[in-house]
């Protein structure tokens, strides 16, 4: 759909973050549609954007939950997820996710370590109930992409060994209060490249099998996510071929495909509005301020991340564009938001568009700077919603000023 | 004073922050009588570490504050500092916040470029008041510390050049709207060499001569903030010896000097708490699972920043002590809190504590994972006390989930 960026942006100020839900319905058709012969759960990765309009569009299309800490969970569940499509990752679960996750009967906790399992298992035989689980599986495949979202390699902190995950699944099935039902593997995130995942999905299947011959049964064949997307000039994995190779590695297995993809569904389907403030220049460099900040979008100082910046006023009449640095009001160099920015002339009041701020956008958001979180905008079939607040200064300091008040 | 980590962390749950209000006053009171024999306003940076209670503390002991957006000003306004002690400084200002600040008939409004001074001018007309005034001078000097904190250069985007404040100082001062009554330099964050401050304060207390000979009397020398901790082995600044270098530098001119410590105040006054999950092995590699995370204590993640770990348990019967990186909960792989850090052998639930979290701590914590940011304990005079609550999931979806309901 075409969004007008500058009547929302009219609307509820800038910085802005909106959302095309018809991208996002087309993304997730597209992968559901590549798994379609064969039994698949498409578990959104909540953590690339936890807004509960979001997560609840996803759910209506048929999407479960993938959540790394019980909040997720929760999120899930007040979108309207329901329990037997939420499955529960992460390395560091406390006791209290553990119990209230297996209260909320989930699908699937995810272990990432022995130790981890010792924990769910002592929760189980508390609550009397027996824990559905899955092992992530660490194949030690190198998916070459930014060393802080690869996260399949042992000198990563997830997963566990395939030697380790057996002896596991072994002890799983002869707990009385586990149940090693699913396996899972997630070699990192914005991949572009189809070879390590076919070599992971290999090694995986392979473990499949051989635990079927010492009687335990996986039904759940957990391919994670990490789907990448276009930012720059990528040349993203086609979704039909990375299916067929999944399905591939599983054939003669009688397994439910589970695909957690984030970035994918949500990435190309989200655009961080701000308005410029100042043009100035230092010695012979150019910067455009903006109202939008590092707070807003963390992925450029963080991981040195592209994001695509669009002028979306007349630049005709400006004169010719030249490169700039796209800066935000944070007291800080690193507070950045493009650099070499090939913009013409700006004036106060004119919009940038940020592209691809869909995932990890207004997740990874903070107060630095006692800068209130930017509002949130859904845009489906041609209407616009409002669908996070803009926060204020008294929403930052609400559980401070009591506090304060006590000491007078 | 000695704080009992152990009895606040069960009282209070983890990750907890925890400060130390008696070091923050040694602190303060230590740079104040640096400069004793000169008039002086130590403008706390509020950026460093915002809650209400920690700038309450420093507006008793007679700090002002350096604030870098409207929010920072209300917090100090909301925590009893007075308008006259008050700064505003920052890149990129928006017309309300302007607007707001000249309400509040604050000290300063610092200015960053040209552009910013004709908003300034044009919003202070609109009001009928007139706008005092400082002018952030880039003094193009290499301050020795990470890019990300050096803001002293050409290549950064703040302030403006010596020419370039000279034409703005004189277009001020004709100014009706304008009263430039100080001078602004800083030159980085983390500073740890005297050289550049020298060199630095000179450039711009001849500039202040300069002006003096065409008739713009500047009262205030505003020295900015950056005086270096000590993280790991740095050898900070001595503060007396910091105070000579700028006393010297404005020698026969009858200046107010402020300085704007932020870090120095707070930095090495706070400990980020936190208790280990599960410890687990990948390959040759040791992991430390602890329940504090990337979202609590951002600098690790994005600046590489080394922050000392201690075990809080006693590791005598726990074996040796071998490297372990210390990680997070967060799926992700730059969620690290410490790197080949010595530890004995650790068991759920015992305390790390990780040093020097009071400075850029709590205020770039966010709510990556829908994970709560963690309470903030004040310990002064020997007895603690809550002055933030954590963060309750209720708290995190309070702004969008009514409209998650207009939708049914």
């Amino acid at each position: 759909m075409q969004i007008d960026f500058e009547e929302w942006a009219r609307r509820y100020g800038t910085p802005l973050y909106v959302y095309d839900f018809d991208r996002i319905r087309e993304n997730y058709t597209r992968l559901k549609e590549a798994f379609s012969g064969q039994k698949s759960l498409i578990a959104y990765a909540v953590k690339a954007n936890s807004n509960l309009s979001v997560i609840a569009h996803l759910g209506k299309l048929g999407a479960g939950a993938d959540c790394v800490s019980i909040g997720e969970v929760l999120r899930a569940r007040a979108a309207g997820i329901a329990p037997y499509r939420i499955i529960f990752s992460g390395v560091g679960k406390r006791d209290e996710e553990i119990r209230q996750a297996l209260e909320e009967e989930i699908l699937l906790l995810n272990l990432e370590s022995e130790a981890e399992m010792k924990r769910v298992e002592a929760v189980a035989r508390e609550l009397g109930k027996e824990a559905r689980i899955s092992i992530r599986v660490n194949p030690n495949v190198d998916p070459q992409t930014h060393p802080y979202i690869s996260t399949g390699l042992h000198e990563n902190k997830f997963g566990v060994e395939i030697d380790m995950a057996k002896r596991m699944y072994i002890y799983a099935k002869n707990s009385q209060w586990l149940d090693p039902v699913g396996i899972h593997f997630h070699i990192g995130s914005q991949l572009t490249e189809l070879e390590p995942i076919r070599e992971a999905a290999g090694m995986v299947a392979d473990l499949v099998r051989s635990l079927a011959a010492i009687g335990v049964e996986i039904r759940f064949f957990d391919v994670g996510g990490g789907l990448g997307i276009v930012y720059r000039d990528e040349n993203p994995i086609d979704v039909k071929a990375y299916a067929d190779v999944i399905t591939e590695a599983v054939r003669g297995l009688d397994l439910t495909i589970v695909c957690e993809p984030g970035r994918f569904l949500v990435g190309d389907a989200g655009w961080l509005v701000t308005r410029v403030l100042y043009e100035k220049r230092n010695g012979d460099k150019r910067f455009v301020i903006v109202d939008a900040a590092m707070n807003d979008l963390l992925r450029p100082s963080l991981y040195n991340a592209y994001h695509r910046i669009e002028a979306l006023f007349d630049g005709e009449e400006r004169g010719e564009a030249t490169p700039a640095e796209v800066v935000g009001p944070i007291c800080e160099s690193g507070d950045w938001l493009g650099k070499e920015v090939l913009l013409p002339e700006t004036k106060p009041g004119d919009l940038l568009l940020i592209h691809s701020a869909g995932a990890y956008g207004f997740t990874m958001a903070s107060n630095y700077n006692t800068r209130g979180r930017a509002a949130e905008v859904a845009c489906e079939e041609g209407r616009c919603r409002l669908i996070r607040d803009r926060e204020s200064f008294e929403d930052q300091i609400r559980l401070e000023q009591a506090h304060l008040e006590e000491r007078g």
